[in-house]
């Protein structure tokens, strides 16, 4: 499993209902780390130098932010301006970049509909596209870019829709990049016994997920073609 | 003439020789005003509305910044995320938004070549890929993009290309968008006249270029198709 690093970049963190949510999510999975780099200290070049040798210690690093203007909020941005220094993301000359190969991973929130950035929606561009400077960094460090993971009005979500979110963002946070079907419901079962203290309906569901294996591997099948179908037939972006 | 707000966002704006150049530039022009929105206090929402006031005298706005990690600087986009509220965006129900049918320019410095930004080139994207983010924020204001203003490595320009400089950002705070040949060249002999107090040189060069109007403009003609056929050819991008 990756060591992960979560930079959350929000300007009023403690009122935000979706990012409690998923500080709760993250604190349950071991070797994640959380940081709000709204309240780190980062005026001096030891206090930067000691992020960025921190930051050197994960295989995943995660940008968590509000869609501000179609970008990061611009204290997130400034952060970014102060910490990642020239050197740090380049590397110092004859140096590998010391971010090179990690993983870089977007989850990005947002109030607007699911479906509003892509062509044609209500907001015109598609998420890929306005993170294209974000993809210009990682190209810049030698960063692998993870799929963003965007999440939509939470404030609206339902109950079964918040438990959804709450798996798939686990998931996203330590789970082998381009895992097969069959590692995530490992994965999944692993994360139910590991949880099923403090909610006792999991443990039946992880001895439920070991017996059903193969029906679920097919049932997957079924679901990932339903799932490309709908692609085509232009549903999802 | 359109009136023309200049919003320039600067981490270390005094110490900037590229920002020092274009101000004394800008301070040239009438019906022109420079902001320094580094240092605008943004505390109170009376602050904000007069700001918010403020702008929506004025034609064309030009967002001026050094690109940072491929977009505008924290500093900047923090007030942005401050002063460019959802209202004065969007406009309230039922109302026009406050900017709409204004020009937004981008004036855009940084210190790579100038070909850096393109596909296949060092940096990958082209700038127009890199601001979409703004981009996108001009189309909810229904705002007029005007094409970018890029200045690349001022630092190494010789006295040519900074009076080259001078003249085309001049033209591009003040000439009407979309503006003929013709036009350019009778701005340039009014800003030729209006400066001659300063350069007793412009004053004869005002004149010829009054006396060849005729010779600019088949010269014009002939250096439009050099450009047009350089661009086919791939060299400029």
């Amino acid at each position: 499993m990756p060591k992960t690093l979560i930079l959350v970049g929000h300007p009023d963190l403690v009122h935000s209902g979706t990012q409690t949510f998923l500080k709760e999510v993250a604190t349950t999975l071991t070797d994640t780390t959380w940081w709000d780099v709204t309240t780190q200290p980062v005026d001096t070049s030891t206090q930067i130098a000691r992020l960025q040798g921190e930051m050197r210690r994960y295989d995943r690093l995660i940008f968590q932010f509000p869609l501000y203007w179609y970008s990061m909020p611009g204290v997130f941005k400034q952060w970014l301006d102060t910490v990642w220094t020239t050197p740090f993301v380049y590397g110092r000359a004859g140096e590998q970049p010391p971010l090179a190969s990690k993983e870089l991973g977007l989850v990005v929130t947002f109030s607007q509909a699911p479906d509003s950035y892509r062509l044609g929606g209500r907001e015109h561009f598609s998420l890929s596209e306005l993170m294209r400077p974000l993809d210009a960094l990682a190209q810049a460090a030698q960063m692998t870019m993870l799929p963003i993971f965007p999440i939509a009005q939470f404030a609206y979500m339902t109950e079964r829709e918040r438990q959804h979110l709450l798996v798939t963002y686990a998931q996203y946070l330590s789970l082998p990049a381009r895992a097969h079907f069959s590692d995530r419901v490992a994965w999944f079962q692993q994360w139910l016994t590991q949880n099923a203290g403090q909610h006792p309906e999991y443990a039946a569901w992880a001895a439920a997920l070991q017996s059903q294996q193969d029906e679920l591997a097919d049932l997957h099948d079924t679901l990932e073609q339903m799932r490309q179908d709908e692609e085509q037939n232009g549903r999802i972006e």
